[in-house]
């Protein structure tokens, strides 16, 4: 590799901005214990053993303490970043955190840049760079499956499959280059029937990767779940049943177009954006064709789409709005939910709705009560945790990087099995299937370059 | 004591609120290695030594992994609370810290109250009740001399002066009580020559004390340095020199009265409050009581006031604003900065000024002149730092329970002298000194109530 682990002793803040009953000050390099022991008073650090704690003053400037604090030692390369680090817990004041950086840097440390910690674990091997980008997955997330998945990333699980796919190419390069060999032989050693076959396998590994892509973003940024319907069907008072209610709301994310907002609510694991829509007109003629473009590209962002329908309307409307809603959902995952049971029994619409929209769940409720509130969450629930993200081993592709290297390698073994079912010269054969392996090697890291992890790490928070 | 520490195990988040690189999760109390041990994938806590870090994985309640952690061991009694403490320094998204919490009170800790963890230091006599409020001034510490007082504090420096005035005080009352014993054969044993003398270097110590919060208050909230002058002085242009190029500002503090804006700035060590007052009307009729009244009243509240004058003023407006001043600054510092040189000479008005105000400092500049203001800078640091605060041994009070039971002692004290000398009995005499030692011992908590400490801790915040 060609980019090098820098030979500073680099120190940040690595808890949260702000003043707080304790914060943690990071020095990470070749000299981390040397600096900390030139400003500190205590016992001596120099010989401390890896991983022990130790009570004692950090000096400023003048040799005065500036705080009293627990110094936690960490010797390469059994550390996080595999240099010596030291971790200062402090009193967590402002003006203290800011004392200590500036005693560690007048002593001889680098204030570390975003992401530094993590990318000199890169550097020095104790992370691939898919488990780096784990880390900063871990630190943003919002929920139990988005925390899962990360972790699942952290531990190396995805890096792992990785591995394997690489080493299955590879294999698969050697019985090409076989052929090359001895290609004036005139034998061909590598059948291609069998290349042909690795070369599938391979293919559907990567194409159910990519794929995962889909649910792994609907997991780390929330599942898009779009809310239809004609109007007065009681869409808002559900939207508001499910957000007002749930004290686990997390943010509001201003919609990119026509600011529109959408609201993040977490139901059981997973992380929902709730997607309003304009209600559908159900008059023919005078239905405004703006009104419902809106309503459908909204529909079309989300992955579940719960169709809200009055227990009292008529089945002409009924028809009509199944019309527009039941064809754009083919490849969704389709919730109806017969609402106003309080009025009006269900069995009005109920067969309609079977006929119409056989393969969708029905619930029928009263937006009003809480149960039948509680049980519509459960069902969203259910529909919107991906399996994958229910076993903390799965491998799901959460990262847009990781995708768009994946789609190229994908695209790479295609041409690649093209040229083996045409008969084409192992050679370009061969080419092509580097070009493969060097995109799976650029989501772990063993292909890159100085320009992705700078783009990468300078989206960490820095202290990490 | 009858306040006994509470026997179950409690945690909280102690880093600052928020998500950041890490933040850390401390857990205190008789089962804290077991509870998170009970929830722990990685080397076994049980038998971990104190002061060790240990990686692993902290479990959910469906036994997934929520993070990959570092767990650090510091068994009792040496610990932060004197309780077995283990601290996670977990990922630092908000997501993970309250799994953390949840996970941890599932498997039976309790959510720590404001505080708690340095309550029960204090509880199992890990530090004096001086100490504890040393680690909540210490973690609100915005300057280097408030930080250096509480960690002379948080050393003990003021708890073992106050424990050898104690000393003290038992001699004396002993000194009483076997006279006492032996009154009835009308011996004097104690005499009272030698009790007054006694008395009074002890009224000495504690007058010292109880006059250090002047100044042990301005290290803690700021310094007051009142800017006062007649209006076109050039009042307004020091003060937003003063402020505005000052990278240190740390906050506006709102005035408790009329809606007036204090500034708050760093200058050297010290804390410094700048206190903006109308401009001083030189007209003897037509100055309006109000007006006046306003801008002593906030001169008043200084310790340092600088007195701006205009180079170009004629020395009857002189002699009339020198007539508000002076008279008023007796007891605070006073820097007088004669003003506009650019335009005038300052020897105008320099001999009338060394004539009203033998006892001011004196500066002559040009507020438009950055070298100038840096001069003023300094003399106001200079002026505004106590000598106490530059000696990190230095005992001062900057606690206003402290203040309080030092003034009731210093009273009680006082009545005790009045009583040895009007030859009063010395049962009674010696009910006075008790009453001092009473009010010594409420500073470091020997004699303290549930009441106190509720009031005490609740200004913690939740992690300390």
């Amino acid at each position: 590799m060609a980019i090098l682990a820098s030979n500073d002793t680099i120190c940040a803040v690595s808890t949260p901005a702000g003043s707080g009953g304790i914060a943690v000050v990071r020095v990470s390099g070749p000299r981390a214990v040397a600096i900390v022991g030139s400003r500190w008073r205590g016992a001596d650090l120099s010989t401390a053993a890896s991983h022990t704690a130790h009570l004692g003053y950090v000096l400023g400037n003048g040799g005065n303490a500036i705080d009293q604090v627990v110094a936690t030692i960490f010797r390469a390369p059994h550390s996080y970043t595999g240099d010596d680090v030291v971790e200062l817990s402090c009193h967590g004041s402002t003006w203290i955190q800011r004392q200590l950086l500036t005693t560690l840097t007048d002593a001889g440390c680098r204030l570390a840049t975003a992401g530094e910690f993590t990318k000199r674990a890169f550097l020095n091997r104790r992370l691939d760079l898919s488990q780096a980008e784990a880390v900063a997955d871990l630190i943003a997330a919002e929920s139990a499956a988005a925390a899962r998945v990360a972790l699942s990333q952290l531990k190396g699980n995805f890096a792992k499959r990785l591995g394997e796919l690489h080493d299955r190419l590879v294999h698969l390069v050697a019985l090409l280059e076989l052929e090359l060999d001895f290609s004036e032989e005139d034998v061909e050693f590598a059948d291609r029937t069998e290349l042909l076959a690795l070369a599938a396998e391979l293919q559907q590994e990567i194409d159910t990767l990519t794929a995962s892509f889909s649910a792994g973003n609907a997991i780390k940024n929330g599942m898009p779940v779009a809310i239809v319907g004609q109007t007065n069907a009681g869409k808002s008072t559900i939207l508001n049943a499910l957000t007002g209610d749930d004290r686990a709301i997390v943010s509001e994310v201003h919609g990119t177009t026509r600011d529109t907002i959408e609201d993040v609510i977490t139901l059981g694991d997973t992380l929902i954006r709730l997607i309003d829509t304009a209600g559908l007109r159900h008059t023919g003629d005078t239905v405004e064709a703006i009104g419902i473009k809106r309503a459908v590209a909204r529909m079309e962002q989300a992955r579940i789409v719960i169709w809200v329908i009055d227990a009292t309307t008529d089945s002409a409307t009924l028809t009509e709005v199944a019309a527009m809603v039941v064809p754009r959902c083919a490849d969704k995952q389709l919730l109806i939910v017969i609402n106003k049971t309080d009025i009006a029994t269900a069995d009005n619409v109920l067969g309609a709705v079977r006929t119409l929209a056989p393969d969708a769940d029905v619930i029928t409720m009263s937006a009003h009560c809480s149960d039948d509130i509680n049980r519509l969450r459960e069902s969203i629930a259910r529909m919107a945790t991906p399996a994958a993200a229910l076993d903390g081993n799965a491998v799901v592709v959460t990262n847009a990087r990781h995708h768009a290297e994946l789609t190229l390698a994908g695209e790479a073994l295609r041409r690649a099995t093209a040229a083996i079912r045409d008969g084409i010269s192992g050679e370009l054969v061969a080419q092509d299937l580097r070009e493969v392996m060097d995109h799976i090697g650029a989501i772990t890291g063993t292909i890159t370059t100085t320009a992705i992890l700078t783009d990468l790490f300078a989206n960490f928070c820095v202290g990490k």
